[in-house]
């Protein structure tokens, strides 16, 4: 089985000739598993566990240390693996000697301000130049291909199941701490490597937090509860939100949810090939300030999805660059009230060349 | 209540007075909550939940964004806290600005490149004189007070517990994943704060690998089971390995089991203040090398824990600093070989003016 790998060292090693850089030395953990197939994440930046060293031409290796070597074999079969005893700068050295590189680049948005230290020594002593790289790999993962399309929609269709599977046992007296693991605790019983991030469930007034943490709150009858929550699943990120009532929804909470699905809605209507960032997050925003809520926004729109819950490209104010078609995004309107709580829905969305296909099926409330 | 935080912020200090640097900018998560009490992690480096700013003398600061103010506020009484609202960088400009800082160190192990290039071009743009520092926080760190001695001593204790209550319900039958999964419930049923890294269950070959995932492989008859496992409990991690057999044990096991918990014993005995982690290293792993297993110990011996689970002083060929009485170290030698499998065995350690205190109490299969 050739696995996509191949295309994207491809590509990659395209960019390198053309930008006149000799090699590329990855260490950002989702792009080393884009490129490689290796899925050992870091415990940290501190503790990498391996680097690419991909050239311009030629065959690639992955460099690790020997708690890594059998799995980087499995999983990495179009790199040399070389497994290093006296540091990973060290193998660096010599590699970058073996295949006589003049220029090195490296990625700014991932390395260690130290590592840098080391890394220029090394490269004084050699006569090799060093290039501070941003974004070179994330700018491909953000346009997914069809294998990767078909990963996200399972990795959503499973965090539907699991929220729905979560939201029918959902009642007065229940605590945010509870919802939470029980959400957690059936995505691993369901099949999911973990959850994408942490998982926000809020009650009433904790729900203005969009950031909130699950407490020891209590749920009380009549009261909203937010639901924020994804997994990763054959290594793909979800990403969703739905925010409810426990029992039956008043006027007012209907009114402001569907201040809130219209928004979401204005964004994914937005969405097509050469539409920026800011432009989508305006056109959500717009419904949202006509219906009073403007202020009550305080986040941007959504971002992208991926191997990485948060990755290119971004929805906000600020988001300038065009969206392509397969690019995958959430689109998450919210309102913030701090005595009154919160409510935020995300679905995630696929850029096609016609505009928009929204991923999700679920349902759940979004009919008042 | 006075919490530890007062006596180390004093004593950072003094370490900056006598070094002439005007403040030290901490952006290393566990340093950060060590000074401040602050428990908010970040979620990965790229995802920052603050920096502290402290002054060689007068009030420190804590720079975080509307999501972590409350919580900052609530947890670091003795830190104003200034919530950003145009980029931490900006807010640090204008502080080192208000405190008239002419030097200003930052922690250069865990501070990205790309972040450097920001604050370099701030500081030329003021005068500022940078300082790229290593260790000062984690210096302090690795020397453990009474108070955080009885935290390790309780997390451990935690986690012996949650490996006894799984132990017992191992047969023939269950996954990796499975029994992975099961640990983590328990301790967080348990009531730890989750586990302190990546839960390794491995059987049988899979064991080979010192960094093993846990798989969907069942447990057959006989075979050997590896679990490395630690949980976070009031702040503190614990980390402990085990090794055993499901079913009776044969000879080639027994005997092996023999070597690695001589080389730990070994290691143990040689722990005092004064020693290096290089020479301790070298007594266990002196112990596997005459019974023939030396080459099948590629890993360091062990590390500090703490707030970290990894942390200083390191155990290992290359631990050229001497140890101090108050460090917590494990201590885990082990033996790999490919084509049967793997033994690790892992207690932690407290340093003492005499010697050491082993911490564990768990004696699981350690009578073969």
């Amino acid at each position: 089985m050739v696995g996509p790998e191949r295309n994207r060292l491809d590509r990659l090693q395209q960019t390198l000739r053309r930008r006149k850089i000799d090699g590329l030395l990855v260490s950002q953990p989702h792009n080393r598993r884009y490129l490689s197939g290796y899925t050992a994440p870091d415990h940290g930046i501190q503790e990498t566990a391996g680097f690419l060293l991909v050239p311009a031409s030629g065959r690639p290796t992955l460099l690790t240390d020997s708690r890594f070597t059998l799995q980087a074999e499995a999983e990495a079969p179009l790199f040399d693996i070389i497994t290093t005893t006296r540091g990973l700068l060290k193998s660096l050295e010599k590699q970058c000697r073996t295949l006589d590189l003049k220029t090195l680049a490296f990625e700014s948005d991932y390395f260690l301000h130290a590592a840098y230290l080391r890394l220029e020594k090394m490269a004084k002593s050699r006569g090799l130049v060093l290039k501070a790289e941003s974004g070179m790999v994330e700018k491909m993962r953000a346009i997914k291909d069809e294998r990767e399309l078909e990963l996200l929609r399972r990795s959503t269709a499973l965090n539907e199941k699991v929220f729905q599977s979560v939201y029918q046992t959902i009642e007065p007296g229940m605590s945010e701490r509870e919802i939470a693991l029980a959400l957690e605790l059936t995505m691993r019983e369901m099949g999911a490597e973990g959850p994408s991030f942490d998982t926000i469930v809020a009650f009433g007034t904790n729900a203005a937090r969009p950031h909130a943490v699950p407490t020891d709150r209590v749920l009380q009858p009549g009261e909203l509860v937010l639901m924020d929550m994804g997994l990763i699943h054959n290594g793909y990120c979800s990403d969703m939100t739905r925010t409810f009532v426990a029992g039956k929804p008043d006027q007012t909470f209907i009114d402001r949810h569907r201040a809130v699905r219209g928004a979401m809605l204005a964004g994914i209507n937005a969405i097509r090939p050469g539409i920026t960032g800011a432009e989508v997050d305006r056109a959500a925003r717009q419904v949202l300030t006509e219906a009073g809520y403007g202020t009550a926004f305080g986040h941007g729109l959504g971002h992208g999805v991926g191997i990485a819950v948060h990755e290119d490209p971004r929805l906000s104010p600020r988001g300038t660059k065009q969206l392509q078609a397969g690019m995958v995004v959430t689109v998450e309107p919210g309102l913030y009230l701090a005595d009154w709580g919160g409510i935020r829905l995300e679905n995630m969305v696929i850029v096609t060349e016609e505009g928009a296909e929204v991923i999700n099926r679920d349902t759940t409330c979004l009919d008042l």
